[in-house]
């Protein structure tokens, strides 16, 4: 995988240029993309000519190479959210992620796969440690090119689980910041309530860097170590859903982090947020039923009949059960920050175990769904695996304390990376 | 002024038809459009085509002609935002609140004139009351319309005060519901935070029905007396900067309402909610530079020098500026809602006073920008003038609670009805 600190470093050494990178990810689309599948759309002769731009260099990018999940419109290349809906649409402005990532010196390579409209229909991607499983999804494309090594940095979102749960299945760092952290201006709506833009990279220090360049905001956590964290083991009311393998792996990661000096206690949640975790499922599929209004009513013909099946269930939900929900969910994020007082993050699963064979589905949400509807910051932590596929490790944070979570995530992989060496 | 509700009831008994109310539409645009100035783009043909189909008649709008600002998204009309970036952008999706409009069987005739971005920049729309007055912004030509008896039903959008004060300043009955209540999937954004759908009616009771056909909810108001209110008169900390005759028509409104069986008592807010006034500013420039981010960086000479300097102090803002303003908003809610414990409503006023004299401004939001804030239900309502121009009296509500702020407004419409005929 490329580091996308390790190139800025080497490009602000001056012992690689922007063009280089660009040349290291072509030869390694070259390599893999065909089996991979991980993109829609490509231009790397325009990427290599906004290369030549000097200035690049001394912006934070630096000029590395950033790929989009096809849900974010970009002013340069088609945009078409995974379905045939949007075949050809090009967008007459970039989604305000895509322009702030220029203003900040990287250069768009491509669009990702996504499934359908980031919903539950799968895609053409496989995932590159083995291509017989699914990559996860809905973010697919974007994670399977950081895993393959096509690109340094990618893009994607979630509404139940599509950052943490593909970021685990493909042993990438992914990082889904506090709720409107990354502003979705410009980006294909599922549920405006639970939309969170996410960040892909080999490493979470790499996520780090790329979300403080591309927000402003002091998220880097590569310049000194990361303090130990107090850490809230949560295995949830669907522990027994977890596999053998994501159970010990968990409890394994959950010992290396003490042996490293952080503070863990066993926690179990309120039965608040198991109702809450009832509520996500009903707030994003009242809102998708209106976030794709229009579509359903001029093509829906051109939906697939699993997601326009979960749309006709949706338009089932009425403004009362949605008003509830909403109200469990409120209170359910004042119960985290109460719970959470004494500790740091929470450590817990990324996914039920290592992704599915087969790509009929792109696997299960459940252990997502709560921290999206709490807007928590939640990073998947790579390092750990189950019979040569990627197990994801979940450090979530405190609303707003995305540093935090970055650091013990940091933390944590550390921990974890000096375990598997030893 | 063509009342909705008026109209909807006499298609239903068979004694008007939708092609009739287009026909009624256009010859009012015949005779004032040409001087008002309220809409972009008017496509009365394509209308009466829709109009012919028979089922419309037994859906909730029964088949009546809306007007949409022209910073929602139509499939089959361009959507300009006002700004040259966008001459003849033609989405590929209506916006959800259009969708939503056609299902529940309005018929969209034509988009209205918005101020550039929806943001300070004035339009070319006059005040129907007097041609040399602004109609207010930024949803000029929606509340035009209204007022010439153009249309009975336009949609707007506020970010400071973009419903409640063109509302007041036409005379004309405005509703900004409670945050996204009504869904801005498919409308260019100003601020996430702040954003909110309204719509524009000649009436209170209205605006509920077009409220409660297009949303689905339980929002109408005309079927019953509403109940009398325990109002909360709220001059705030920017009285003085009322004109005497808004500061005699809120206190007479507060009699009258008395008169009608109100509880009215005097209230003054907390501190707390002077600070979140503050914040609302923070919030929005912070938040539209970052809507605009493309915009800006591809076209900034098509920007104009207002907006664009508007632009260029909001990227002064920092990210920690951002965050403090975000949580003052955050107790200033929790804190308005325990001070309205024992209120429906709040009788403030819409605007510091009747529209200003001209074009060149599109008149001040300090009355509206707190409300926004706190995503509380507003509704302007109409009836009381200053020297021939209408003055806005505005009803508060609680946050979710946008029914009986409705019932308030209906309440506060008919008392002051009763009295400006006595």
């Amino acid at each position: 995988m490329l580091s996308a600190l390790d190139l800025a470093r080497r490009i602000e050494a001056g012992e690689l240029t922007p063009r280089a990178v660009i040349d290291m990810c072509a030869e390694a689309i070259a390599a893999h993309e065909k089996d991979v599948r991980a993109f829609v759309v490509l231009d790397l002769d325009a990427a290599r000519r906004v290369a030549e731009d000097a200035r690049l260099v001394s912006l934070p990018l630096r000029g590395l190479p950033v790929a989009f999940k096809d849900i974010f419109d970009t002013i340069d290349l088609p945009t078409q959210y995974g379905s045939p809906i949007y075949v050809g649409n090009q967008p007459r402005a970039d989604a305000t992620a895509v322009a702030l990532t220029r203003r900040a010196g990287g250069i768009v390579i491509g669009k990702t796969v996504t499934t359908e409209f980031a919903s539950l229909v799968p895609s053409v991607t496989r995932n590159p440690h083995n291509l017989a499983h699914t990559p996860g999804g809905s973010s697919s494309g974007s994670c399977a090119a950081i895993a393959a090594g096509m690109v340094p940095v990618a893009f994607g979102s979630q509404t139940a689980g599509s950052v943490i749960r593909p970021a685990a299945f493909c042993g990438i760092a992914g990082f889904k910041p506090s709720y409107r952290l990354i502003p979705l201006i410009g980006v294909k709506a599922v549920s405006w309530h639970l939309d969170t833009g996410g960040i892909f990279t080999a490493g979470v220090a790499d996520a780090a860097f790329v979300a403080a360049a591309v927000t402003g905001r002091d998220l880097r956590v590569d310049r000194a170590t990361p303090p130990a964290p107090r850490v809230a083991l949560v295995r949830t009311q669907l522990w027994n859903e977890a596999s053998s393998a994501m159970q010990n792996a968990l409890e394994a990661a959950a010992r290396f982090a003490e042996a490293a000096g952080a503070k863990v206690t066993e926690l179990k949640l309120p039965p608040i947020l198991e109702q809450a975790y009832a509520a996500q499922y009903i707030i994003q599929d009242y809102e998708n039923v209106h976030s794709l209004a229009s579509e359903y009513d001029r093509h829906r013909d051109l939906i697939d009949p699993r997601l326009r099946e979960a749309l006709d269930n949706g338009a089932k939900i009425s403004a009362d059960e949605y008003d509830i929900a909403r109200r469990t969910s409120s209170r359910g994020r004042q119960v985290l920050a109460d719970t959470m007082a004494d500790y740091d993050v929470i450590l817990t699963p990324s996914a039920p175990g290592a992704a599915p064979l087969g790509l009929a589905s792109t696997g299960n949400a459940m252990f997502n769904r709560l921290w999206t509807l709490m807007g928590a910051p939640c990073v998947n932590v790579p390092g750990m695996s189950d019979s040569g596929l990627p197990l994801g490790i979940q450090i979530v944070g405190r609303f707003g304390r995305d540093r935090a979570a970055l650091e013990a995530a940091l933390f944590l992989e550390g921990a974890i990376a000096r375990n598997a060496n030893a």
